[in-house]
């Protein structure tokens, strides 16, 4: 961000003009309520230069705008309803260029189920694409990051660990096609959110976007609780292990603080567990459990403190 | 736009990704039905180089960034429900800038009583902003460009022509602030818009931005119609007039010919006049009428081709 700090800008911003809507800012998306259903809806800017690394391609850009915002409502529990994307383009852009985006564009928003509802196509000095999710999600269903108690199990999707694997060696062609694609092509998770929404047992949700141990510590921190994390829990990819060892690299250290998996971190209560694994299979894994303060790592019998940390790869 | 040509890249876009949404592409703004409701939303992409004139202050630009989004879902019959601004700004924007473009978002945002929902804030080489609006319209009360039929009288809200007066001296330090503030803070006709759909008269509809002549032309390619105007009968803004003679030009260009005003453009069932204004008053003036084809302009007893043409000030 700029000199004056993201922080500064993001709190002269709630300062002044809000955000007014039903669900206040913090959470991955904005929401409105309709009669008995929120919209929800997020936005996010990326440009080439800035937020792209080199070897991506236009593919990649436009599925990345699409699916970073996917991953934002589905973190809501919302099913996905469109998508609008902006698009700056600089003079010299190739008829190519613009193709591989839409058809990055269209394919992640074929993979959700949601339609593509249209954009703006303006001149810029760099590529610059802004998409906008829209999505809809019960009022008794929608998730946020606030309502973790004491005592409910913490859980995430998926795995973890093999965007950062991707992200390792991003500068080598011919790198390991499966870590690259898990880091330039990430998979939202609505249809699991979906299911956290519809199970009634999930008490809290966000995407790891800047990696588990940043989103466990916000979680506590808009939930009011604290949290133990069990590290050998932990779903690391077996690419990503496989990948660490060959660089001499943990990782574990992925896993934890490398942003990029875009899975979604969720609380539940206990009593709903065989009910959301009669949903989800081995579609999540838990982790650890919310405790009235403290965040911690546990590894057998150590126990750490999990640091509030993330690698920033390049900023979205 | 880039050098293949906005059109090229448009026409990509729509060949690869749709719009799927259930209005097609084409109209003001994308709308999906959520029963007996459209969702409409809308979404624009602006920088400060490309598409602000210098003088533009930050609660300009903010303005415009929330202004143009809101006359698109207003050209459509759309009562605003939200906004939504992802924002870039380059790492040496000063506090100042970004409060004044939040302000300035935030006025507008509250001008027609929409909630600002949130956004993103990202680093980037110039300031970007990338509103997106969103309303809601009855099914049966959406606006598009292409219902106009033979004999549906042809009318525009407000008045015209004090954009262009603003943009011909944009140069000039004090030059009329009534015409540099209709030109950098467009005023967005939601109310109109939503009159107009509740009329339950209207048979089209689209915003000036860019200009009379080319959205005439716009509403007549869509509809499958001609469009006779009558010159006389354009409501020419008065202070527009006074500052053509001061500069030795025509206020009527600026009327025809100049973006910038955003009045909404529309036709009518004639039997339907009575009632439509007895809802808005003078807040309209009938300027022609649709015809089976050609666009001409009347004046007296003189007719002429109305061109298809429109001042570029910088592009929205």
């Amino acid at each position: 961000m700029c000199d004056i700090g993201e922080k500064s800008v993001v709190e002269a911003l709630i300062g002044r003009i809000g955000p007014s809507g039903d669900i206040g800012l913090g959470d991955d998306a904005a929401a409105v309520r309709l009669g008995t259903r929120y919209l929800v809806a997020s936005t996010d800017l990326v440009t080439r230069r800035t937020h792209f690394p080199k070897p991506t391609t236009p593919f990649q850009m436009g599925w990345m705008a699409a699916a970073v915002n996917f991953s934002d409502i589905a973190a809501m529990g919302a099913l996905p309803l469109g998508l609008l994307v902006a698009m700056g383009l600089p003079r010299e852009t190739e008829l190519e260029t613009v193709e591989g985006i839409a058809d990055g564009i269209g394919a992640c928003a074929e993979q959700v189920s949601a339609d593509y509802l249209g954009g703006d196509t303006k001149e810029t000095d760099d590529i610059c694409l802004v998409g906008t999710s829209l999505g809809m999600v019960r009022t008794d269903g929608i998730l946020l990051r606030s309502g973790a108690r004491q005592g409910d199990l913490l859980a995430v999707t998926g795995n973890l660990g093999l965007a950062g694997a991707g992200w390792a060696e991003i500068d080598v062609e011919g790198f390991h096609p499966l870590a690259r694609k898990a880091l330039l092509e990430p998979f939202p998770r609505t249809k699991e959110g979906a299911l956290l929404s519809a199970s009634g047992c999930v008490t809290s949700c966000m995407d790891t976007s800047d990696g588990l141990a940043m989103s466990v510590h916000e979680l506590a921190r808009r939930s009011g609780v604290g949290f133990k994390v069990d590290r050998r829990a932990l779903p690391v990819h077996i690419e990503a292990m496989g990948i660490g060892e060959g660089l001499g690299m943990d990782a574990m250290d992925w896993a934890l603080y490398s942003g990029g998996d875009y899975q979604l971190l969720f609380t539940m209560n206990p009593e709903g567990e065989p009910r959301l694994r009669s949903m989800l299979g081995k579609g999540y894994t838990i982790i650890g459990e919310a405790t009235e303060e403290g965040i911690f790592l546990e590894d057998g019998g150590r126990r750490s403190f999990l640091e509030d940390k993330g690698f920033e790869h390049f900023r979205w």
